[in-house]
């Protein structure tokens, strides 16, 4: 009896592998190739918005190591009595909003009454970035989108009372860029995840996230909060099966590798605020803040903020060792964009506009040689040279090119060969032609 | 092979069922016997509190009909243009909360500051009430006590932070009182509920109410919100076969009759605000409010409550019928109880003290006649006669007794008979040994 | 130089004074007599309302004498570390609204939302009383109409942005009952009073003192707070003055005696909670709350509440010393009279609608015998003879009477005489003809 | 009799004026010097704070001219029915707070909880500033310190319950920077304004003004709100006589212009966003706001923001016509400084510690030429010549110099002679010894 159930339930299974080439095991998953548009992009936008934009706040101290101030941990800093910083957290709590006042009590405060989703989008497209990956659902469980799970702990039922992804996913597809969600499997103290873990996966995350991807139809999904589970528990793989072959965006969509406590991998690799992950062979993410947070922190102040020049240098170098930037902005609980990213989202999109010829679309060089403040990128037959401290010469060995261009600047540039070196006079700036601040790129053409 | 199973299932079955009498189907849940306790009760304390208690106004207008002002239903009110009254709603709603305010925002004024469970207990005890039954979760879904399948959506994840129900319970039971709990199938907008109502049963409802019966073990299950589907659908035979045969209180439990849209019947009648059910042959009980809401209606005065001396009377008339009275308190969102209501239980308690001999552990009189003002109970061998407008001369026509008293009253009471009557001459009373206001209950002995 | 000055001031100020009979001196405005409304009206409503109705709570315990649990005092009892009542108010404070919460921030949540003057109005006229007193402003200086001195703190620019004295003195007037006016003379924490006091006399207390008389005509100015400063200080003198010479309010209104910390008098004498001051030759009145605190205080419960009956025969003993009873309400936040004070009206309402004869215009009779649960008034020449017991004989010494009737009773009353004494003889009362619970009222005719 | 007195009084008067030398007239007053410091600065920084930063909101349309998109008018137009974006800011209250929402009710959610008083001085400072003028009371009468006249109406008594002026004070004079205040004479809505405004004059505005004065000691003092009433009527004169004739900054205090609907002067002339009252002869300053607003403004985004360049060319713009710029910036209700705000000022600090030596103690040079993109500041003997775009050659009529040099570069610059002109050739910069981006400052010796 046993026997029969087993041939037939193989038949149907590979039947139905016919039509659904990936199947739920990592080496199947990880055979599908990431697709073009993703690494072509280079430049995305991460948002961290939620429910803890309302108290916008955390110590400006890293004390526990990693993430001890992102703002968006408030809800666990006031929690977790293990940590350094958990002191400083329960004080500004307390003294702000009071011991009885709990964070679900922020959700009156979060209200959005200022955003404007065009205007998001239009302000990431004059960035030069390519996509967004929005926050549908941080640790703390609460849905930025109507979802029947979280029914009463999502943006639709309480606080702005408005479908804050779905407008988001409109503008931004309308505005000619990829949606993207973030989404975390875990969830802090949601006591259906903290008592039955199998019943929350079964009941919670996965009705959850397969409404996500079929309402929204997203092309990125970034999973994070895997830590706790294997995949085995997350049911990872068969979802990623599932959003490889059945789901709207199976051709489309890209996803990461935070899919399981092993780390096991589903789509591209992804740091955060540090360069241990370049790759050549497989695609790679990282992903960072203006400030120092991901959610809005209003206890930053300037000197958290990086530089336009620092976040334009950070970008070439992420793209000429493969990557991606995906860099976060961390609006107010109110909707809108601190001006201060705004400015930064303004000058990395007009740097752009001259040298995005020199990113996007772009592969590294794998044979590239090391040069204090050189970098480089390549695609198709031609090579680009960025530099990030302005110099009078520039001497390339093993390089030979045909043509020699610097991106913005209406004149020549000179060249010559010396042995088997190519070199480049810069050509002489002044005030009124330097046509970016911040770092230039040289184009050599038919050098490969 | 499915004949197999099928043997083997069947078998499994009622091995099962040897230990456990009660079966699915109403035939056989309706063949338990009603516990003893509850019929001998006849009186008990209704609580309406939940989220509803913060706006706590109705209008005063019955204009739609049974139960157009009633608070609790403010949430519906706000929704339902249908109704006559919604307007007057929303009006009171816009002008002072205003528009973008939603019943969910209640919740941070939700806190129950000053509930004192014991003082609760203490009150009810003394109003001469056997038992309590308070709204667990009403149709807004939102539940008194740390329910996990209504995450952040319960008492004590927010508003008040406390296990209300627990406290109240652990109260109630020391006060030697029967705890038990209102519970509503249906919830208005639980998006669960009106997607997939079979979803909602299965893994919100069910699981709700047997944590409610396992964690607290009350001894009335009184549900609510029943009409819109079968049985069938709520799974409200299985539940109860359950409740019956397996759970912690068996043996000690009673249910009402809303357990699907047809009213077959699970445990006691109910009505609300009527006359009509009043049955010799099965438990009913009659509840209603000591003011004309259920729910806190601050927009209720003296007028709308009913007076002392017309709770007393009601309570002698149902219980004449073979009834019960549920009499309906509501709290206020702090925690105390409108001091109106407690005079108006004190004033039953210090009735039922002297009078309750009469009502306690009584059944109907079948072959009662009808004299005005004259109510009957009876009691073993004894003859109860309550009379709610004072008599200078009673006839009893077709009763003899041995012995007559009035309660209370410490002198003897003349009697006589003439033909087949008994005729009682009441005693002269004057305002300092008239043993009770309102009503007053002569004891006939040997009667049966 | 002088002198011409003095000569000539001297002469206007007697020209001034021929129309103006009453010198600011305690000789002369002592010798105004009590408008004949007042002394014959007995029995009046006060009314405590104020940004104290918000938080609505004292402790239940008196521990540091006269006043601990009043609930109008919320602030002081906050700040006055020297009370052994402090820490438990602190506490309450902390716990429910946190350190950083103070008492101006209340002001947010006293909305006054179904406050309905003429509602009140009605209430207080069903209940037999002849006047109210409501505060316009207690010491924490927050004034209930549009005060000018008090800019943003008062109840008509912030709070229920309701001018609330005035549209209850229309309410009240237009009833036919008289209004008055409570005003505390200090403020415990304005500025101007701590540092200024001459200043803040001048500049604030006599402006809003004179604006509130010319604006709304009070019948009763009740002055209080007066303990921390002389007459000198407070233009007491100055102020009586020109209210009995000058206000258009000259010939009916009515002031008690707290004008100086030496409680030099200016009106009827005044007493709270005690028997102190019964006088039979000025008139005095004695205020004291439903409950025991005069502001709403949420932390009562029935057992802190007079019950009808000994509000009745407190009014009955204070009449029968040539009393009046000032008996104070304290309404909530939101405007609404709790059921259980307007239960307690109708009950005096009630009983005075059958005994008023023996209350209203009556005078004590100073040679009353001393009899237990008997009390005596008279008017004309009739007496009254007031019985909070029932008595089945009554003996009087020293009376005769041509004629007794009991109030509200159609029978007749036999009497008789024996020796100097009058035997009265109670009739037979059955709880159907018993004109009135609580208390019974004997008209003597023709006695002086 | 008349006579000796005014003899009399003219002879106290005069023996006054010996030691007081400014009489209330506008010719004494304006003979008073403005002090060197106050000249020499060129640069201070305005603070718009209030209980309008907490709904900082203003439409970004100017439709109704000057300040409609003020922030810290949002009370004035939610009134003010005549405006063409009266109804544009109602329905933005109306939406987000509520029609019965008032103004007064913002109070609780300012809080000023991340306010750091020595931060905002030391980013004052860093940005080159060398006075601050705080916002002590704007139109709407609520004031930043504790003042007594404004009871209940003040951020020491609600709100952030802090001396807010007075950290701000100790912090910039602990910097080594002027401090000074903004005060409104006239207040919208105070019912004492509207109804006496002699007494209020009187009562409140000069008490208030002296309060200010003596308590904090200011060096600036920026009245503002004069427009409806004389000088005679505010006080003016006599209120400066006082100021400098006996306050405790007579010999350091500055005023503006703004004491009298006439605008008679008092000290330096005033403008907001235009440039006609460039004077060689009086002093005067100009301000205006990073954005279009003074107060905070969640409205406006990067567009509505100046950029550091146009912020340094302004600079430049009004200095060398011999002004001041007051450059404002508009604290949020919690205390913090928009980032991008903060980076404007740092911004303007980088350029001034190049180049402050041609802006701070310099005048403009009357004779100077019209040349576009060149502007002119003279000390001592020196010329500076300030270049907004850069230029490879400047010539220079009717000028000679011993030197030339431009500020922050290391390198020597040409210059030569050509008829009666000075033709300077710039030095050839490149990205990385370009000085300072946006403006270059020559210096020419020995030109005088």
């Amino acid at each position: 009896m046993h026997k029969i159930f087993t041939t037939l339930f193989a038949a149907l299974l590979s039947s139905q592998l016919l039509s659904q080439p990936y199947q739920p095991t990592w080496e199947s998953l990880e055979s599908r190739p990431i697709p073009q548009w993703y690494t072509d992009a280079k430049f995305g936008i991460f948002i961290h918005w939620g429910l803890y934009s309302v108290p916008a706040w955390a110590t400006n101290s890293n004390a526990d190591g990693f993430g001890s101030n992102y703002a968006e941990w408030y809800w666990e800093r006031l929690n977790n009595k293990k940590l350094k910083i958990h002191k400083e957290f329960v004080e500004f709590h307390n003294k702000n909003y009071g011991p009885n006042f709990k964070y679900q009590d922020f959700v009156t405060q979060f209200k959005a009454e200022l955003f404007d989703p065009e205007f998001w989008a239009q302000l990431i497209k004059n960035a030069g970035a390519k996509y967004v990956v929005l926050t549908s659902k941080h640790h703390d469980g609460f849905a930025l989108w109507p979802s029947r799970e979280a029914w009463n702990w999502n943006a639709y039922d309480v606080g702005p009372r408005r479908d804050l992804a779905g407008e988001l996913t409109t503008a931004v597809k309308k505005a000619g860029l990829h949606m993207g969600f973030y989404y975390s499997l875990y969830e802090w103290y949601n006591p259906l995840y903290r008592q039955d873990v199998h019943k929350y996966v079964r009941e919670h995350m996965l009705p959850q996230l397969k409404d996500l991807v079929t309402r929204y139809e997203p092309d990125v999904v970034w999973a994070d909060g895997e830590w706790e589970h294997s995949d085995t528990v997350w049911q990872s793989r068969e979802f990623l099966s599932w959003l490889y072959n059945e789901s709207p965006v199976k051709n489309t969509v890209v996803t990461n590798d935070r899919w399981s406590s092993e780390r096991k991998n589903g789509g591209f690799n992804t740091t955060e605020y540090g360069k241990g992950n370049a790759s050549l062979t497989r695609a790679w993410e990282e992903c960072r803040g203006i400030g120092e947070s991901f959610g809005y922190n209003r206890n930053e102040n300037l000197e958290q903020y990086q530089s336009s020049k620092s976040l334009i240098h950070m970008l070439i170098d992420i793209v000429a060792r493969g990557g991606s930037l995906l860099l976060n902005i961390g609006p107010a609980a109110d909707g809108t964009i601190p001006v201060i990213m705004q400015q930064r989202l303004k000058d990395m999109g007009d740097w752009l506009s001259i040298n995005g010829e020199a990113i996007y679309g772009t592969t590294a060089w794998p044979s590239a040689p090391t040069l204090e403040d050189i970098y480089f990128t390549k695609k198709g037959r031609d090579l680009y040279v960025l530099v990030t401290k302005w110099k009078k010469q520039i001497i390339l060995p093993q390089v030979k090119a045909d043509k020699v261009e610097l991106l913005g600047y209406e004149g020549n540039v000179r060249f010559s060969r010396k042995g088997n070196s190519l070199i480049i006079t810069a050509p002489q700036l002044n005030p009124n032609n330097n046509p970016s601040p911040y770092a230039w790129a040289y184009k050599l053409s038919n050098v490969f």
